[in-house]
């Protein structure tokens, strides 16, 4: 959680608009990726933050992929060359930044969650990715490299698909789409692991599966946080994108919006599941206990009048006429076995044992 | 639960409208079978999907089910002939969608879920049925044969009520109708399944009986969630049909969004009860380990304390003038018996046993 | 609970507006009260569903009761007569319909339960009784003879009151008013009935009163799923209730409103009475529990350790100079009693005894 | 809670506004008192039902105060001159009324409570007070003597302040603000409570501070039934009090407003904070209830087997080596002191004690 | 909590807009901070109540900071100067009031908690600091010295920065940032102290603990409703400031509101994060409580039975065969350890140990 949580408290106090990166120092070199490509043409190339400016008038479509926000500077010539406003450069800096859709007048802006599911304990990395989308071209800004894009770079390689024939809203969308459709592999990690838990959870209610059920549950919430604004974000692009977003472009943004819904419903579903193994955790560890006093009243109940028994005829009284008899030590071992017997149909009869 | 979850990873990244068929994977032939009738006349025959276009412009009414969402192939030379939205085509084939009605120009889509009550523990399968309307013909699209529509076949055939003498809207209803009512069979079953889980849970609370909570709990949920988008469904039907549906038709879809609200009641009401329930199992468990513990406190406050006594003249000193008395052995019987029934006696007024 | 639950599946697959009692049957024939009054004149009398159409005309205000619903025959004639909605009728013979106000052309339909305290441990009875008003005459339905409203007959026969002065839309009012009326026994009694449970459920949590507990919060859950949409009744009537509800009457119907709000409070506020009178009965039984504990841990950890004492003295050791000494005995008694008293002061401090 | 329930079900069945008294009966005369007074005249006096229409339509401010709410002759006296409407007094009889503001067309209806902390072990009483506003006068009806309004009289009777300088809607705005600044006391009344039962509830989790717990939060709970709707109250006389409510008297009544919120949030923290107290009770008891399973279970852990090795030489065979050793007793103690530290150091890194 | 808590009662009667100070009482004198400032020239001074008159209506920017509350004098002559409102400045002496926004025609009224982390282990205390914003000038109102806007006074100082270039406004609103963006260190003292609690709850459930966790939650829990009604102080700003607030600042505003919606989802994070330690906690101690249970049992079960064989053979019969064996003895050792290992090897394979 702590990884997640608000590191903002080195900025109080700083006037708005002062670019401070917030999230982990990184020293390597900002990487700026171009796609500028037309319904026949497509051009990729790397290139630096000063060349930028010939993409932002020209009638191609130009996708412009920055992966790094470590370096500010960078950052601010962006800003400067296509007039994008101050407080909207901090946001893409903040990358605990709530995800959100702002309409300007001459560009979106959108900022959202990628998720990544990685191997160790963890479990699910969030990867802060914003859209700056104006008339003809798409900035998008990474925290680092490695992205779930690489189906779309493939097809605009090829000019295959809708996207090259289409507008950049479209390719805007397909981008959003593609970060929603990677949460369905977090909430089938999350429906696996509960079932997983599940399993023998009531037989064998260990600590450790305890700590796992909050480890899971501790992470279904932190990911419904970045899923439950989404659906603000993508009926924010239907209803205010503007001119920027084509009216052919809203079924696929209503679509869109459904699979955040679907996301959600899930989400919410495997909250109650988890809740409901927890409560059978609860109850496993409550039936193992009521076990072993069965156990303890079964043994003990059955040998503490037989051990008073033998303690009667332990005492050492001149006068005991049992103890003379010559049988007597038989007899009492039949009147034991006999106690023994009822206690044991007792038990039984109660269903302890 | 697991059965239902979110299956779509598989198609993270393809592009959206592209046809795949989430679930279980099945080989048989798409069956199609038409009914094409009027007031008077009826005619009803399994045909081919290319046959289809016949039907799309005559002035009888054409009910038109397809067995089987497999074929993929199939489903996009229907969208073709009836000129469906692809996104539509994706969603009927997304069998894990929300239930939903959306409005489009010339046709009206609109997705639930069939419930069938199977004899098999798992209790409840839902299988998604979508219906697409136009003018003068319905398409329903079913994942597998069986369904709950028979009743509604029959008097088609025999032009018996009013389906016959109206217009589609009417079929989509009753269509819609009787799934609606199917779901009362599982409110009922709901009902049983808890008053029998409840009779006896509190006397015996066995670790099954906590089991069986468990599953009806979350077969309550899902069910729920089943229900619950339905309400739009209705309500969206009669407010925006526009031309589609006719306004003698409100009054029923009135009713149908009645019978939903009923039907969510219902849940609510079971989801309470099986609520209750949990609480009273708990209550009975933590009741018999009581029990357990007053027996185990009873055996051995009396006994120890006797243990003592005998103990006490167990011991091997050589001046023990109790010992040597005549009648000391029955004077250690005699106080002992008075403690055995000063305990008794306190234990029954603290009402222990 | 079951007795209440949705018993629709029997009519699943039927075509709506097909009339089919859902209740328990009866065989007694169905009887229809007539009172047609002015303000001058009021005649009484048991009539024929054939003669009822003398009365859907007239200028006087007329009060058709039906007793029973289980003749589908007759309500169809009444239907015919009236020119009632076939739905609506539907909706008088489903007997779980929730309470609901519908507006019609020329009619008024409204159904709601009539609550009935019995003697025998089930409680409270809900009875279903529907109202249709048209212009000048209401008839009401109930499922079984006696009811609540002999105080209105009463008033009518008299001519006595504001109901023989005002118009139908009044006796509605009336009918409607008495039926809420009567909810506030349910409330009272739900309120005795709390208290006292209450009364000693932590001095002796007994596993009846568990199940009290858990009928009593039943039946407030349950009555409160009948009061609640009576809301929307009331609301509905002054709001949308057309020129069939004279304007006198709205500030009536506010009244009746505020009273149904009132009920509703008063159910909130029990069911928030008896969810901590569970807290106080599980606090209870724990309690309980800890008074066995510590009278069991006070004996065993003051004798054990004695019992320890003695058994080393009955060690049978050739050379145990202790079992020679004279006042040997006596020492060891000396120092059991100083442990014991060690001990006992030890608990007193601890507070457990 | 009983005291306070709903007690209306005398009334059922009785027509509208036929006036009982709801409420505990009382024998001695209603007093009215009255102030009549413009910003230089004052004018105090005791007088009788049949003198008020003198002061109904004079020039001055008239504040009438009717002490007492079981003589319904002098009620419906009161309502005749007035021309109050029947229903509007049947609100102010039944004393469980929910508070309201209702506006009629001469006059603005307000029915709220008044509490009162009062000595013994009960707490809190609350009274109904009932204000009728027209133009020019003011009646304020009370259950009982006693309120809190003497400094407002006390201000009127010297003319000071601004209460004599402005209409009769400020003085309704004062009287209102005395009650809800009377809430303040029970608020603080809370929050001491909760402190004085926070103290030491952890250490000394005895069955009395949950009784206390249980009270508090029932005082807790009814009294937010009082404040919660008393929101309305406010606002609803500051949008819809038309010409009977001075402009300049909104922004007071905004005031009002903000001051209901305060103790409503105040009210809500309690909530939360006796919440959080019945854990800990909940805590301590079981934390008390592992301090004494710890004891227990040291204590026989330590001697049950050194009890068991004291047994075994105490066995009577004509053969056991170990008895006829000349120190065998002292190497059989050292054995068991052996034992016994290896318990003890056990047992103190498990932290047991 | 009761710190917090309201402590208004001793107001109650007194007619409002009388001035009382309600917080902790200070006898040092109030101290006046006037900061006059434009674009170019900076004027920074103490001054004297009477002298800020100078102050209302000049062309400069005018910053008056009131530090300390106590003296209802000074606070009387600031209202007379600036004609506030006798309620506002109510509102400003009651430092329990909930932050709010209210605009009036010449000027705007904000009041609202500063936080401040000390050292203590109070953690965390709310100061009110309330602005009064007029065309040109704005007065802040503190409790107690030492702020959080030193930050501000060093650029105005400096003319840094944007504050001078823009109107009062912009002042108002980096103030209001500025003690959000204070907020930040609360939530990560909330996010560290949770961590720091839940390390090793689960293993070591102290009592202690449980007092960290109660003491958190509640923090958290005030916090909260600090923040909370924030979010209508941001928003009434920019959606009702009318001509006080600057277009240009309405983007900086909105950035302000979503700060607090930042702060609040960390809260609410946290709220979950401690409930969902409370639950290790439970568990832990539930946990630690069986182990011991677990230990008596296996302890108990294992030598209540050896016990009563060695209690056997110590009875005093004349006739006991087995007494006579020459290797008796050796037989019965035998006899216990195969019991024993029978136990051990039970008790392992149930995992009790």
């Amino acid at each position: 959680m702590s990884r997640h949580s608000v590191r903002k408290s080195s900025k109080a106090g700083a006037p708005p608009g002062t670019l401070i990166h917030i999230g982990s120092q990184r020293t390597d070199a900002v990487k700026i990726t171009v796609f500028d490509y037309t319904a026949d043409l497509v051009n990729e190339r790397e290139c630096q933050v000063e060349e930028l400016c010939n993409y932002c008038n020209n009638k191609t479509i130009t996708w412009i992929n920055v992966d790094g926000l470590h370096n500010v500077e960078i950052l601010g010539k962006i800003g400067e060359q296509f007039h994008l406003d101050k407080l909207l450069l901090e946001d893409i800096l903040n990358t605990n930044h709530r995800p959100k859709t702002e309409i300007f007048q001459n560009y979106i802006f959108v900022t959202l969650k990628m998720v990544d599911m990685n191997t160790d304990r963890s479990g699910i990395t969030h990867e802060q990715v914003s859209f700056v989308m104006g008339d003809g071209w798409l900035i998008s800004f990474q925290e680092e490299g490695g992205d779930v894009f690489d189906g779309i770079r493939d097809r605009i390689r090829k000019l295959q698909g809708e996207i090259p024939k289409r507008k950049v809203d479209f390719l805007l969308y397909r981008m959003l789409d593609t970060v929603v459709d990677n949460y369905f592999f977090v909430t089938e990690y999350f429906s696996d692991k509960n079932a997983a838990i599940e399993r023998d959870i009531f037989k064998n209610p260990t600590p450790e599966a305890l700590k796992e059920i909050q480890t899971l549950k501790r992470q279904i919430v932190n990911f419904k946080r970045v899923v439950l604004p989404l659906r603000e974000v993508a009926s924010g692009l239907e209803k205010d994108g503007g001119k920027l977003v084509e009216e052919s472009t809203h079924r696929y943004l209503r679509d869109l919006y459904e699979h955040i819904i679907q996301v959600n419903d899930s989400i919410d579903s495997q909250r109650e599941v988890i809740a409901s193994i927890q409560d059978l955790y609860l109850s496993g560890t409550s039936n193992k206990m009521n076990e072993v006093m069965k156990v303890l009243t079964v043994i003990s109940t059955i040998f503490i009048p037989l051990t008073f028994i033998v303690g009667v005829y332990g005492m050492n009284f001149s006068n005991m006429p049992e103890t003379e008899w010559h049988y007597g030590y038989y007899v009492i071992w039949g009147i034991m076995l006999i106690i023994l017997s009822g206690m044991v149909i007792y038990f039984r009869r109660k269903k302890w044992f």
